[in-house]
């Protein structure tokens, strides 16, 4: 049984020190007015680094954002894109798994095994896409939505392959850290299994890879076995 | 003048809490040789998360890290694309500075006003690419060093526009905090103006936008004024 964790809940910005919250800072006059809007929006997100997800990185004892986490995807993009079971545009992928999180500066992060959290996960995200890509100019926003929506669907190989991405990096943070949300009560091998499965659905050997993984660190004891309920 | 400030050092990665160090967890066994070296490779890069910059994030009071900064550099290469002076491979663009300071990982940051940092840069830098990119498969660490080495030359559009982005994202930082870095001792508008002016090898329009920015924050005392010396 996957159990619902905690509610995920927006991070709040920082106003301490005096500072100008976010974008507060206004642009110099004369700065054209597609720009300003554009850069309005690189501002803004600058917020997804301060977005926490449940995975721990591998190389310090603290828990990933969301911008170190993206960027990861679209390095793993470039290295194992060659492992798509059908050729892949690399360029779109990559875009794909840099913008995939974005909406999260607005409805927060969903963890993997927060059932309650998925429930509204899908409305809160598009409100969140509404107002965030609203701050482009219209042509970027629609195309920003389109990747967006592009991802969200995994219609695409290109989508599916992002996808796949998004589950086998925490997957193998948990690896190396012999543990990490896998000690989440509720979370077996078989639960794992189940939520890695799409990695079936871009790369027959991403997909072997990924159940090698499950299967050792079950057998070392860094998850628990059992079913799903 | 543009004074040292103080010369840059190795991120430690943690082993507390009796986790393993980096890379230590032993992949399964029959995990064929080029996936297990692609995902030694993917292991090791997690440490860019651990490599503090000195810019300031704007949403939130710490300090940035390498790969947030890189996967920022990657998203305004895609909105700011159409500011290039001449045309660009925005998917190359992309993947420049996706992996630009991947040697920051055994070299450390160099402060942009640290000469003293500066003087060995390149030597570290090289030695650090070296040793990193030996991680993948040969094809892989070929393409990575050439576009390393692309990034590091400046003379395609390509990283030229990438380079720009490099500086124009700190400048942002610096601009919506109202100081950050400027407030190192030494640091004027006249010393931003100089480093900042890669951004004209690239781009007209954002270089008319980045002398806005300095301008109006030396109008506001966010930066000293004054000529470098």
């Amino acid at each position: 049984m996957s159990r619902p964790i905690s509610r995920p809940v927006s991070r709040p910005i920082s106003t301490e020190g005096g500072r100008a919250p976010v974008g507060r800072t206004a642009e110099p006059p004369d700065v054209p007015h597609r720009l300003a809007a554009q850069i309005g929006f690189i501002v803004e997100v600058d917020a997804l680094k301060t977005v926490l997800r449940r995975s721990p990185l591998i190389a310090a004892e603290r828990r990933e954002n969301d911008a170190e986490h993206s960027w990861h995807l679209a390095l793993m993009v470039t290295v194992l894109a060659e492992y798509s079971d059908v050729p892949l545009d690399v360029g779109r992928t990559t875009q794909l798994v840099l913008l995939h999180d974005l909406v999260e500066i607005y409805a927060g992060d969903t963890f993997l095994y927060d059932a309650a959290g998925a429930a509204d996960q899908q409305r809160r995200e598009q409100a969140a896409a509404d107002r965030l890509f609203a701050l482009l100019p219209a042509d970027q926003a629609a195309r920003f939505r389109a990747l967006w929506d592009e991802f969200e669907e995994r219609r695409t190989p290109e989508a599916r392959f992002a996808k796949a991405m998004d589950r086998l990096q925490p997957l193998l943070a948990n690896f190396h850290n012999q543990g990490g949300t896998w000690r989440t009560p509720g979370v077996t091998s078989a639960v794992e299994r189940d939520h890695m499965a799409v990695i079936a659905d871009a790369s027959t050997p991403l997909w072997d890879y990924a159940q090698q993984l499950i299967e050792h660190a079950a057998d070392q004891g860094w998850i628990a076995a059992g079913q799903t309920s």
